[in-house]
């Protein structure tokens, strides 16, 4: 917290890694204000029919987030049983509208922190040209294991700013 | 274009500020892809009478960029001049819905595109050790120019995220 507004160096970590993690960790802590008191009814709240709960955003930013441990560390595709844990809450939607409500803060809070935990293991594992590695990637194009990462927290930080338009909406 | 998918060195500045060039620049790019081919109709819809129109959240991207060109290049506060030019898209709200309307999407995408051409400019003129410069920021705590600049492209994510979910509803 005392570093909150600092993208820098963070011990454990190597130099370019502890800048990543510094933004992932600010994105975290605005998601994490953005929900705060919310009951079970509220984060099932719907917009529209077509729209996403804000328990069902929170669920695919932990998701999101374990799906690139698995393929940027572990270089594979989900299983099927890691489809069936986070299958609905990666692709939102119909199947996320009907699977993902009546949990409480604590449900979703759980799940972000503990997908949050191995990555924080995982980034401790690696060295800053761990982040230059590169694949083909969306549109044949290559990106790097930085982009990846830095596409983790801007989708979070996206839906991030849809939670706070439904937060609005709701206690207005 | 080439680039779009690595956060890594760009020709003309220093490492780490190559590195948060590039993420300006991807999220740039989707900004630009969520409000492509709009009218000025579409550009001023209101989803309820609080909310702001992706126009005004156009404008506000351009404005916050603008107005950390000022704060951290020039350490000072805008002008009564400048307040006047980009005042209601800093605040959005009431004056913002009042006064951010009627423009076609050239206008945003120009006002967008100045800016951004400044920000390299700027950018060009400084080193990586510019980023770790630290001041009194958000709730008595120490900001670096890095998190500032983090947080102008942080913002234009969260906005894009709810033009997103404007544009899905108005072409619904």
């Amino acid at each position: 917290m005392e570093n909150l507004l600092r993208i820098t160096d963070i011990k454990g970590y190597a130099p370019q890694i502890g800048r990543l993690i510094s933004m992932m960790n600010y994105a975290r802590f605005t998601t994490l204000e953005a929900v705060k008191d919310l009951n079970p009814e509220q984060l099932d709240f719907l917009l529209d029919p077509q729209s996403n709960s804000i328990g069902a955003l929170l669920l695919h930013i932990a998701a999101v987030e374990y799906a690139y441990q698995v393929s940027t560390f572990e270089k594979r595709t989900l299983n099927e049983e890691e489809l069936a844990t986070w299958g609905p809450a990666l692709d939102l939607g119909e199947e996320g509208r009907e699977k993902i409500k009546g949990n409480d803060l604590a449900f979703y809070l759980t799940n972000l922190e503990k997908v949050r935990n191995r990555t924080l293991e995982l980034f401790s594992s690696v060295q800053d040209d761990w982040l230059a590695i590169e694949e083909e990637f969306w549109w044949d194009k290559q990106a790097n294991h930085y982009f990846m990462w830095f596409h983790v927290f801007e989708d979070e930080i996206n839906h991030r700013g849809q939670i706070r338009m439904i937060r609005k909406k709701l206690l207005s």
